[in-house]
């Protein structure tokens, strides 16, 4: 419900994936708004559970945790009873990390939950950037730990065999980058497929699998991406409009920049995963198209399927 | 003589900006290279000033200092001594900055010289993103350092007549953040023109002067940027030659490119001044070509005239 476009494209996206995907769904939210969009073929597989309180974007995530009838709060509460496997909500990012954290609870041995988004390698193929923005203060243990996490979801969801995993850092060598970059590589020394640093324009042409990196400098990472992108993107559209040959040009280039969106189109990868906690929860943009949350349904399904947080328990175990 | 490409595009970038600027040049270096390289007509203009040892991009920045013969040291020397009023080095830049901090002296109330990127606003005009990588673990009073600098080189050299500043966060709330950057803010709250967080998706699309952030994140911001626009950039050259009407296509387009290039070009934007020291050092990208060493001298020529390093101590006796 708590979506910057309110259920719609939620329910319809669910929809596409139950046409392609074997499950069934529960849309927690207002059943006066959720009943008449499902067509009468899904009703059997879907089942509302209805909840009147909306956790807005302005709200504080702080809050959350009192809100007891909000659809997030509400979700949150199926994952824990073991009544779904999955949660997907495209809401208050905030809100739904904290819920999950607090409701849930963490995998023994995680000290901090962690965002993993998924980005595109331009050649194809994705990787993982963690964390992407749930934790803005990390120490070097808090990295081992993405590490750890990123790793056995690399290669159980993303289907790597073997992920590289490396720090992102200013500089290739050990002795480059910051206190907590250093402490973490000393960590990771030991780690299976460790590569070490690894800059930052070298992530979406390389064959690193998972990125590593604290919240706040992950999400630099990611937004000053999207701003790179989409001022490159202005900048064309904005030229190709000047002249008759620009824009015969870009027509013939349609196929070129038809491809481009996709591989930049972050409702591609679905959501980001919470990695950490006790349940599988993907958090979408709140943005999200119909698109986007079809695959972080489908994302999510995999990462069931997978066992993820159990190999993710046995890691920690191990480590 | 550091320089990736060695002494061949600083001595081009030099006499190219002989024939526009007016000023004289002092070359240090090998005086068997350089020599033969300066065609008469220069030959008044310029003086070599000889010495034989080079410090190489993987040597330790650390050792610089006793380095006496290299050609960055003698450079050094001659600003010091008020020979030269501006230095431009291609070399080792950590190598540049120790020396630079060590032996010209931080400008008084300067606790940290930073490195002041010049970036393009994809719509035109420039930007500044400081620290760059100078200083990988900062405080909240070195950013507030940062600030005042980089307020009084958009000021007196980019031409901004009121510089607005904003801090490199993950929120425009003044909530948002990690403890570095909101601590910053507390202090920046009073400075002329500060405007608040600004979030990585916005730097080159705002009207935004002046982004601070500590060394780290700037590198990482910096490079992620670089890394995103090459990606682009060879993702529609590889598809482009896949077919027929993309390469026509691309021919139709070669005016947007041909300007998308030249806004990218990081050449068109001279070098990074590094502030907060006794004296005007520009620091190029290793891989510079001669209208890098060009544009960079240009912009040296500029922060002298304007006595910029006379504004920042000005600013700092105030603050």
């Amino acid at each position: 419900m708590g979506g910057d476009y309110g259920p719609n494209p939620i329910v319809e996206g669910t929809l596409e994936a139950l046409k392609k995907q074997s499950f069934s769904a529960l849309l927690v939210g207002d059943s006066a708004q959720l009943e008449s969009k499902i067509p009468k073929a899904f009703k059997e597989r879907i089942e509302i559970v209805h909840c009147t309180d909306v956790i807005q974007m302005d709200d504080a995530a702080a809050n959350a945790i009192r809100r007891k009838e909000s659809s997030i709060f509400v979700a949150t509460e199926l994952l824990k009873n073991g009544k779904a496997d999955v949660l997907v909500s495209a809401g208050h990012s905030g809100a739904t990390m904290s819920l999950a954290t607090l409701r849930l609870g963490r995998i023994e041995g995680v000290s901090r939950p962690a965002i993993a988004t998924v980005l595109p390698h331009i050649g194809g193929g994705e990787f993982l950037l963690l964390d992407a923005g749930a934790n803005v203060d990390c120490t070097a243990e808090h990295l081992h730990n993405f590490a750890i996490m990123g790793y056995e979801y690399a290669k159980s969801v993303l289907g790597y065999p073997k992920p590289k995993v490396a720090l992102l850092s200013i500089g290739e060598e050990e002795c480059k980058g910051n206190d907590l970059t250093k402490g973490a590589y000393a960590l990771l020394q030991n780690f299976p497929n460790f590569v070490g640093n690894i800059e930052g324009d070298d992530i979406f042409s390389s064959d690193i699998a998972v990125v590593v990196c604290d919240g706040f400098v992950g999400n630099i990472a990611l937004k000053t991406s999207e701003g790179v992108a989409d001022a490159i993107t202005n900048f064309i559209k904005n030229f190709v409009k000047e002249s008759v040959s620009g824009k015969i040009g870009a027509l013939l280039m349609r196929k070129v920049f038809r491809k481009l969106k996709k591989r930049l189109d972050y409702a591609e990868y679905g959501g980001a995963p919470l990695l950490g906690v006790n349940g599988n929860v993907i958090i979408g943009h709140g943005k999200s198209n119909p698109k986007a949350i079809y695959n972080a349904i489908k994302q999510g399904i995999i990462a069931h399927e997978q066992q993820i947080n159990h190999k993710i328990a046995q890691a920690f175990i191990k480590s």
